[in-house]
């Protein structure tokens, strides 16, 4: 990890902007609330992890000026409203607002930044937590798939699916569904990866890049061909991570990812989400609740055609063998446990 | 259909060059044998139907100067290595020797050129028997779907996903899979499209580029959307082509299908395949026994990233409600009735 998705310097917000990865590595300094909104919302920034470090960060760039209540609820109003699917957005506001709100408006400025930091520091922790306790999935599989049955991990890489990206580019560092395969990669346990492309934003691309650079064997394909691999044996797992997690398991994450689980169910391959407690909402029981972003069609870049751009899908608890968190890995109707 | 994806003028064959489509129209006058089997392996001509008829040319452009056996089974064998699922390929050629082998060398070169003419038409005639017979499933569904209750059709669509393209442009005329389409737009009765993406190689624009020009709705998606639009009640029906069909009633069509049917069983929509009788392979008695061609990683333009880039799926038959033929609709498990 050569870069960092998000740092700051006490008066601006250095981000990596992910529209131009993989292709071009560009920091852009956000010094206003407008700069963070903006790249919330045309995905500079991006990754449920990410958009809430950098909302929190917002606030901060926004009470810059004034701390008083109302330049703090439209700077919460207005990040909120950039992207309604990652509930992490919405967790990070809500903790600004419960550090922020009882303070004099002259302290807001100063605990902003500190709170932001904070909330980009346990991102970091808590997906260093979540390799750690995927990592058994992994390495349990791979024991498993030694072709001559001795107990080896040499012999075979665990070969794993993924979606979209998340990966340290989605968070602080670490990532949440790469997090157990950076950890089993460091261990020396043989991985490899199945990047699916991730249209149409092409997000898969973030996550070839960030393997890449990592040392990390995977294999690019479009995202139709998920379906095809299981049938044939090639996936020995799927990880993906989450932008919501409804009170019962259901979880909305990029578009595409209830196929791979579809795919998964039949093919008896398990399926695992990986994401912070933060992603899980208690507040909505299914995930029939869980809003669906529509992105602008140009996204498809196809001219006059009429286009339909869905950013998210929902997966059904049922085809989810393990939600990964910081706390363990939990059965989706075992969410109780880790209620706040 | 403003225009024919082949025709000849007895010297030369015409083609539409798919790989330029919808931006650019171009015909490409093919000229020799060899001009035929680039056409097909870089995808100029595609589609299963049209694979056949163009590779049939492809036999009579490589008797023109020679009529003998060595040409005439090099021509064959040349043309039978383009590409390895479609069957509609091999089926074609073996009925271009079956024709020909028998005459004289002197008798080849117009015999070709009359039995490939003869198989062009028969395309044409054979998907508008499709039509005909896939008609009814869409008739039904939409009647059933008014949302009073009424035996009308006029107040709803009725939505029918596809994937790839499997309309006129992947045959002689009407296509396989949008000939009910068609035919159903034909007697006025509402329908709108769905139209997969189709990465890597976005035959779904060939799809809207075809519906758009005969006046069908139609709404473009991303691959990864199809299970969420089902999962929303927004898909009646899925029809798709076909490029091998096993004895068993297994279905290899273009990456992606497995895909589309798994989210269609979950979401207890329809899942149609059509496809001439042509496209089934009775020697295969399933579809562990269907060639997957594995297409140039460059198709997915990733630059130095390694790519898997399978080109086609497998769609168990229990998966299948109905495959539409020129001869009626069958249970995936009944084809025998219409063994040759």
């Amino acid at each position: 990890m050569t870069y960092r998705t998000i740092v700051d310097d006490g008066n601006a917000v250095i981000i990596l902007d992910q529209t131009l990865l993989p292709d071009t590595v560009v920091e852009r300094r956000l010094v206003t609330l407008e700069d963070t909104v903006n790249a919330i919302s045309v995905m500079q920034v991006r990754g449920a992890p990410l958009i809430g470090v950098s909302a929190a960060y917002g606030v901060a760039l926004g009470l810059q000026l004034s701390g008083d209540d109302a330049t703090l609820e439209h700077a919460l109003a207005t990040l909120a409203a950039t992207r309604p699917t990652a509930v992490n957005l919405h967790w990070a506001l809500d903790r600004m607002r419960r550090v922020l709100a009882p303070l004099p408006a002259v302290a807001r400025s100063n605990a902003a930044w500190s709170e932001a930091r904070a909330i980009a520091a346990e991102n970091a922790a808590t997906n260093a937590a979540i390799g750690r306790h995927g990592l058994p999935l992994l390495k349990v599989r791979s024991v498993h798939l030694s072709p001559n049955g001795a107990m080896t991990n040499e012999r075979q890489p665990i070969n794993i699916m993924t979606h979209c990206n998340a990966g340290w580019l989605a968070t602080t560092a670490h990532g949440t569904a790469l997090a157990p395969i950076y950890a089993a990669h460091a261990k020396g346990i043989k991985v490899h990866v199945w990047v699916s492309e991730t249209r149409p934003r092409n997000q898969g691309r973030l996550t070839a890049w960030e393997l890449a650079d990592a040392g990390v064997p995977h294999t690019l394909i479009a995202d139709n061909a998920a379906g095809l691999l299981m049938m044939q044996g090639k996936v020995d797992l799927v990880i993906v991570g989450a932008d919501r997690i409804a009170a019962n398991g259901d979880t909305a994450n990029k578009i595409g990812t209830y196929l791979k689980a579809l795919a998964a169910q039949a093919n008896s391959v398990p399926f695992y989400v990986a994401a912070p407690r933060s992603t899980i909402d208690f507040v909505c029981s299914d995930g029939a609740g869980i809003p669906i972003e529509e992105r602008n069609t140009a996204e498809l870049d196809a001219g006059d055609t009429p286009v339909a751009n869905p950013a998210f899908d929902v997966t059904p608890a049922a085809l989810i063998d393990g939600i990964i968190t910081e706390s363990g890995v939990f059965a989706p109707d075992a969410l109780e446990a880790i209620r706040p």
